[in-house]
């Protein structure tokens, strides 16, 4: 089933989508809800970020050739993680499908793409085990980890580099039912694929982190773990658009504008 | 003024407090809002966190002699900032006044206080210039940045030993009318003082904050920025009571408890 938060007059809403119907929904996708009778074509509405989460978390390095591609962008060494660590981002810099990307007026103007499976929590989660560990996701999005790879390393934290407003595009709608081993994550730019791994070959799997976070953190419905971006991931320039696509999930787009 | 966010009965309420009293409001403090005649005292209800933020900025080493400590329970150099570079903290993290600091089972039990001024910010806001910054703050709230010392050295990011579940009290009440030169921070441990800084001695103030984060990053109505805190900080054990006072605001009292 796919989730969509959208907007139209009406205002902002939740939907599932079915086929390029929209068939709108009263309540909260995690919690009672139902079909008002209401129904709107896709492409009438602007797709939101279909989640607005209490806590943003980010695994940052969970790939191995990331790794080696993190070295070069930062000029150092980086360690290969030695256990789940989770980092956090901002909310300001959430956008939906189809939104753009803003390249700020004093970016260096090496703007990266990263494209990650983005897992959604649907319940209260504290101190699960790892077989417990997958009952409390809702279902899986996907997110581009956008990042200014200069002020990555210049800055001493990822607070500008990863979170100025726009560098985080979710969505299109959450697909609730995914195979995970079957995923294939894929970047494009202007069109043409740059890059292709596939999703659940990850340093540290979903489970993992769960398992760790939930240890000291309660997940809260509505929280987003986004789980890493594998190799390479390339300069963005206004006029270009991005798109990553995950197989049985959709396609995220992008396009890459200047600020004004 | 004194915003306080509450629970009794009735359900979870905005107010204005007057000495003991408090007057209901309807709507958002960030926004139109009127009384609505109903009134409770202030010792019938239970505090809550006074705004969830939406975005949880966090300063890290804002104060001197915090920089020296901080190289004491890390063991390492800690470079002094040049700039002013903000963090994230975790919603989940985030308790009201006189709620319990919970100690985690697996804690190595090296958890400190760190009493932080916390502002609230009041109006979205983009590219303010320093005379603009602090237009868009609404008011002031106190914050404790519980901190566990031994994963802070252990972990690779801060994830775990800030923002783990009940580390980040914050309250009681927002107050509007503060004078930032006049603050002073004391920290108390059993009744006793055993910290006190001028508040608003900072390395980077509040507009240099607010200018840094604005250029890039957009500010939301209930986002809070935690300002740091000056040494010592000190280990608390369950059955210790903390209290962070900032003269002016007001008290924000925990007591520290064993997880079960």
């Amino acid at each position: 089933m796919k989730w969509v938060r959208y907007q139209d007059r009406a205002g902002i809403n939740h939907g599932i989508l079915k086929g390029e119907l929209i068939h709108e929904i009263e309540g909260s996708p995690f919690g009672t809800h139902q079909r008002n009778g209401r129904s709107v074509t896709l492409r009438a509405v602007r797709l939101l970020p279909p989640v607005i989460p209490q806590t943003f978390y980010a695994c940052g390095l969970n790939y191995t050739k990331h790794i080696g591609e993190a070295e070069g962008f930062l000029g150092k060494q980086t360690k290969r993680p030695t256990r789940p660590e989770i980092n956090y981002r901002a909310v300001n810099a959430l956008i939906g499908d189809s939104e753009g990307i803003i390249i700020p007026r004093d970016s260096a103007g090496r703007v990266q793409y990263e494209g990650e499976l983005v897992v959604v929590i649907g319940r209260k989660a504290k101190h699960l085990t790892p077989s417990e560990a997958l009952s409390c996701v809702f279902g899986y999005t996907i997110g581009n980890d956008v990042s200014e790879r200069v002020w990555q390393k210049l800055d001493r934290i990822l607070w500008r580099p990863k979170n100025t407003d726009t560098f985080k595009p979710m969505g299109p709608w959450i697909e609730t039912d995914v195979n995970l081993d079957s995923l294939v994550t894929r970047g494009r730019l202007n069109g043409k694929q740059v890059s292709e791994f596939k999703t659940n070959r990850m340093i540290f799997g979903i489970a993992d982190f769960i398992v760790e976070i939930s240890k000291y953190l309660t997940l809260y419905p509505g929280d987003v773990i986004w789980m890493g971006a594998d190799a390479p991931t390339l300069d963005m320039v206004p006029g270009d658009a991005v798109e990553v696509e995950i197989s049985g999930i959709g396609t995220l787009r992008s396009p890459v504008v200047a600020e004004e």
